[in-house]
């Protein structure tokens, strides 16, 4: 079978697990105070375009989310996100098991916008009964979204003004990021990001790593004591080296954003040949992750030799199937799979 | 100022506090553990119709729906409930702070069907990522609801079979019950409650004690260390008998029904007249909260004598005021509410 | 039987129930923001000294312990307290059930010292792995103690002069405050306790209110959204003005410090006749509880007409009672006790 | 620097990395779902000697712990253990965190005994008030301990039978299962292991692997939807299989104990000649940690070419270090070092 169920069914970039290899003899500090580490960071800094950001590796996504959240909330504070994102629906409750409620928008293509940021808090605001609801504090956006879909510099400009207005936190999950800051139309780097977010993370799981996300805080108050919250969680790992030395490989050269701009290339060729074919798509995604209508009896025949995600049924005889892109996809895989279709 | 605006602004009936005036020389044993509990107990149980119930005397509703969900609930697991429901909406995040998240469903007037719920149980389980999401155990449904609308015996019997079938806890919030169960035109009645849910509340606060909410459980699951988990979220009282006492006084004779026939009966002569005068409703309710439709020239002059809560905007020029009856409601100032509309 | 083993085992001082049967018919606003409540905190900034506080009231102990702690706490920090104080030991788990672990100190006589304290913080803070602790924020100590004993006004100032280099929070419990204040020999007033700590309060329940606890809050970092979390963890009375109006009564003239002043006198009375008659003491407090060391076969005997609670086993003969007077102890009672001893 | 501080600041056993770099091309479902997981956990099964038990493979030790004890506890529920325990000093508050107390015990040599168990149990349940203290259910031993001490089968069997006896839950920490497994002098195997404990884990991260802990459980009640926690609480690895990968390394033969014996070897190998030289130990260890009693002058010396980890203070002069070896140590560091002792 060949995958396309998501972009996490891979090993490691060749390069990356080079890195590992290539120290593996070594001896270390633990908990990512190694000079790998280090040096990691330092590089992290100087790609994203601020030295004043502390920067913290962890090992997943929904670690990462949990950690940064529960940093950022005290506890009768919740997390603004729009219906469809990642901490809302796929994590478990693990919000709500550190003790705050996720308060979910209803997105348009996975995407909330800043007026509806505005209005969550003035309508919380405004109502006498304030104090018996969950006050917002947070700002949870994907970039990609769950749904493939990207921010433009301009939206995430304004969130970061509403934000600064409201006093909200303005959090980016960036577990796809190298697919989205490679695409071919976004206005979005990953300074932006930086600039224009009070913590987010680059990820490194869904990309080229065998594991690890990398936090990126900029508002000190995110950043106080952030390595107890680490360790309470579960998200210190002792080899922490293994972290610093991914990202290493992955940020010494243009291998991250390589790695985002094979994988989008190759959905966009996907895309625009079945679009030729008279396919439709769920969403407009210029990034790895590409939602097709496909017919039911077409799917079943597809699924003896690829597998896919079901995102939903669209009606009766079709579904919503997701294709995953990756830094590992195979341009023969893509023709073969074109050639299925 | 006249206060409608809740069913909470008065002290308690004459009745209950006697009851605390005539003992309050006495000594006692603290906790619950008194024999003016006991006594209460015993009362309820003959009231319930069930001898096999676990009763628990706390002290308001958010803390007696954060205790009965906790008692219920694994970490991952959730609580089902209407958009509306005061979990959901009015407890500051109460249940989330346990470490659960309230699964909210798109009610109907504040009511959650059958069929929803197995719908959102169904789903849960087909998904083939569910040990991803968070896992629905319990149905919290209001009684009367937020919008002060009851289910019939056939909702509540439909909702305890599909239930059953998922292996779903139900709990009934009766914050109200008293409205609820007095209202002409219902077909509840309180056994039936006991018979139908595995846990419930008799509401005091809002109907005649000075506070007081009396949980009554039927599932032995539920009625495990059930003291402890009253202890440790601060809702045990020290001097419990007082509300033993209370509930004693609203139970030893036909008080209860009788506060909410009164409160009801005033509701609803307050509804005829007011339709009457071609005045429009959001809700259509049976119980002791109405929910009219005011112009907002209209309404500012009546706030010059009267209280109500601001339910909702209509439109540009209306308002949804909720306008509340209780025990202790005078006939006089709902004629003078009315002459003045 | 004539009850001894606590001081909750009774209903309301006089005065206390007939402001709430004066005030009963009338209709207020809820959650603690009706007249009573304002007039009742501007009394107590009088009292206590200090304008810039802010007063909250809540119905019980547990509920004020877990409430002011999770204010204080960020996730990863615990409280420090003696291994005897009540959160350690009598509340089952609230404040790890809130997220946070108690870091319980050897107390002596059921107190600590700032010498305790200092030692705790510095050695959290030179161990190389202190982000793989828990970081102690908050000093909680109880006056009097859950042993009878009191703190010296010195020995307040050094826990505030340590707190104030150590960047801790300083946190009284008071549920027996009355008690403390009035004791003959304490150099202890309520207004040392609000200069002096960040949080306290100020007990009704185990003094003479129906329930209720009154929380003084000077520290700015714990004042903000206060009300949130007193909701969210079930402590928000409905009809708060319950609280209110106990306190004024409380408080309106010298009724507290009169109360205290009762229970002290009538347990020293205690003390000293049993000291002559040759008992005893486990513990050497000068407030409402006095801790006796009974033979096994006399205390069967006094349990016939008694009631104490059992604190610990002395020795193989032996048993350590605790005799609790309070407001409500009548002097007849204690001679009807000294008696029979 | 030579570093013998831990046993973490080593890369992975060779034979674990040639796994991941044989297999790193592949594509495989992730979560833990995939066929080299499924094959380690047959073989596990196979090795620890029973096939009824489930087995789950987390990242890291503190997310291995809270989450298996978030499993077993009811929220007014604590987990007993030695005061030297991990889980009470060195994860940050993880337990208290998910809303557990920690019982701490007065352990001995880092181990406490089935008549502790049994005192904590019994006078628990004997105490009036025990509603009211956090009710012991779970057991968390470590194995070896933090010392380096190990139980014996007796001990074991008499805890599992305590247990039994009580309704508790038994669960071993294996973080250096290995290394006990391993020892010269043990009488315990880790099929005993199996047969005596409701879960046990055994440790990679400490051992062979880049990381990876593999949770055994024989308890029904702990095996239902634990995936659902291990994903809520953040520690359900994406690429799954890694993990599965490396235990198939360190089972597939003898690897796992061959490792084990080579550290506890040149562990008591720097025992015994320190020994010799007259040094004394603050622990008799006959595992890969050995705590030895150094005067501070001769450590200053030592710690120019050597880190160990300073455990405490043993008097003005001297210093209690830990010196761990590990599957990675070489035999000439061990010898160098004794040269420099």
């Amino acid at each position: 079978m060949i995958m396309f169920q998501n972009d996490y069914v891979e090993g490691a970039h060749p390069a990356v697990l080079q890195k590992l290899i290539d120290t593996n003899m070594e001896q270390s500090v633990g908990y990512g105070e190694d000079p790998y580490c280090e040096e990691a960071r330092a590089r992290i800094r100087k790609v994203v375009g601020r030295e004043d950001v502390d920067i913290h590796f962890l090992v997943g996504g929904t670690q990462t989310n949990l950690t940064v959240i529960d940093a950022a909330l005290r506890p009768y504070q919740g997390a603004l996100c729009a219906q469809t994102g990642h901490i809302n629906v796929h994590e478990t409750g693990a919000v709500e098991a550190c003790g705050h409620k996720v308060l979910a928008l209803p997105g348009k293509d996975g995407k909330i916008t800043a007026a509806q940021v505005k209005e969550a808090h003035d309508s919380h605001w405004a109502d006498g009964a304030h104090e018996h609801m969950v006050q917002p504090k947070l700002v949870y956006i994907s970039h990609p979204t769950e749904l493939g879909t990207l921010y433009t510099k301009q939206e995430l400009t304004d969130l970061r003004k509403v934000c600064d207005e409201c006093g909200l936190y303005l959090f980016l999950d960036g577990a796809r990021l190298a697919y989205g800051l490679a695409a071919e139309g976004t206005d979005v780097t990953l300074s932006d990001i930086a600039a224009l977010t009070d913590a987010f993370y680059i990820g490194g799981t869904k990309v080229g790593a065998l594991f690890g996300e990398c936090v990126v805080i900029s508002h000190s108050a995110l950043k106080e004591d952030f390595r107890y919250l680490i360790k309470q969680k579960g998200g210190m790992l002792a080899k922490g080296r293994l972290l610093g030395l991914q990202f290493l490989a992955m940020f010494e050269n243009d291998l991250y954003m390589e790695m985002g701009r094979h994988a989008d290339r190759l959905a966009m060729k996907l895309k625009k040949e079945l679009q030729e074919k008279g396919y439709r798509f769920y969403m407009d995604s210029i990034t790895n992750q590409q939602f097709v209508i496909v017919e039911d009896t077409k799917l079943q025949e597809l699924e003896k030799e690829f597998l896919f995600n079901h995102e939903t049924r669209y009606d009766a005889d079709h579904t919503v199937i997701r294709i995953c892109t990756s830094w590992a996809t195979k341009e023969e895989h893509i023709e073969k799979l074109l050639a299925a279709f």
